[in-house]
């Protein structure tokens, strides 16, 4: 059996809570926040304290906080004995060093308010100062999720980057789509289904594979057409901007 | 009974073959091509032709071939009688005047070679140059999906131009992610749940609401840290381009 003790109440400490609270071998001893009103969704299921003085032994504490609250709580739970770990993929491991053990336990998904997700497709980035330690990660990873992989903060930096373009841009493209959509009275929800199978070819084909479209075809006819349409400055300079690196992508290849 | 000739043997036609083909109201009288090697896919379950002069008489003719094709092969069709549609998103109804009746059966799904999808949640966008015609097209498309949508051929190249951003330079994005992933070592198997989980948030929220990331929080210090991350230029560019365009985005709101 594992312990727990959870730091945090947004959306990866509310992802975490489910995980941790539906996996056999790990038992939540606590949920920890600042606000009693934050706490609500952990209140009939575990113990609960706004007080971090009144912390329970655990075998590890996840502190699933934001970025920039990291360094400051772990910095006022220095008292703690046992495993400390962080969430984040964007935060070097070291931010932790003032405790004795310490770790990274970051699990590579966008969480959304309000909505749970089951962590066993979630690639779990783990990371820890001792090998004891890794290996009590790995533990509690594959608890939780059938992919657990050791990263260092150097390579989760990258992959972090890497994140940013594939969620965090992909969604502004969705974005400029909704806004094209609405801007000429026309429903985005049509382009609902595209969108999906667009993410759900990457099973099959690597993304090199899958490109399709005007840029890729060289076909300049369709593009000039399509900056005629787009009324924006902004969205002319970005579809130009992509354009060009598309062919110059797949320019490269032939 | 609806009797249908396919004209087509790229991934459009070759999808369609099979939703005709399994669509219960639908008699696929014959799939055309020009090479008899590339009506292989049809060859046993239904007759198939190289030659334009054997094409069988049906209700509809559904040209599924590419979009520089539509204008010559029209052309080559004009003693045909009948609905004659072609099947693309940026193409005008109006390429296929030469001919008494005709009109558009565009399904806005990307294809992919080797892979039949169904067409139950695709959406079929019909236009037609007569009202009986149109409504032809509703009870064709009915019978394959369950969205039809009239979309004249100014709003689907509005659509198609969305579709550009959504698809194709989403894709691009996933391409990134790929590269900045091979070049470091690491795995891009690991973001495919981020990937999946980023189209799958708009079933219950708008793309402007779904968007996070360090842009979109204003977090100058996780940017430049990216940036260093970064090791080609043009990484470097659209990283600063996009995030930018987030920031200003999400700036108007504020």
């Amino acid at each position: 059996m594992i312990s727990v003790v959870l730091i945090g109440t947004g959306n990866v400490a509310q992802n975490m809570f489910h995980a941790f609270f539906e996996t056999p071998n790990v038992v939540l001893e606590q949920v920890v926040g600042r606000r009693i009103n934050a706490l609500d969704f952990a209140m009939d299921k575990t113990k609960t304290t706004t007080d971090f003085n009144q912390i329970l032994k655990a075998d590890i504490y996840v502190l699933a906080v934001s970025d920039d609250a990291i360094s400051a709580i772990s910095e006022e739970l220095r008292f703690l004995k046992g495993l400390i770990v962080h969430t984040s993929g964007g935060t070097p491991m070291d931010v932790l060093h003032i405790h004795d053990r310490y770790g990274v336990f970051y699990p590579l998904q966008t969480f959304t308010k309000g909505k749970i997700i089951s962590f066993k497709s979630i690639p779990m980035c783990i990371e820890a100062n001792a090998k004891e330690d890794l290996r009590f990660l790995e533990t509690l990873g594959s608890a939780l999720s059938t992919t657990v992989t050791e990263i260092s903060s150097e390579q989760r930096n990258v992959i972090h980057v890497a994140a940013v373009f594939v969620n965090n841009f992909t969604n502004y493209m969705y974005t400029i789509g909704e806004e094209i959509c609405t801007e000429n009275g026309l429903d985005f929800n049509l382009l609902k289904p595209l969108i999906k199978e667009t993410a759900a070819k990457l099973s099959h084909l690597s993304p090199l594979e899958a490109q399709t479209g005007p840029a890729k075809r060289g076909d300049q006819q369709t593009l000039h057409n399509h900056l005629t349409i787009l009324k924006k400055a902004n969205q002319r300079e970005l579809y130009i901007h992509l354009s060009n690196e598309i062919k110059r992508k797949h320019g490269e290849k032939l």
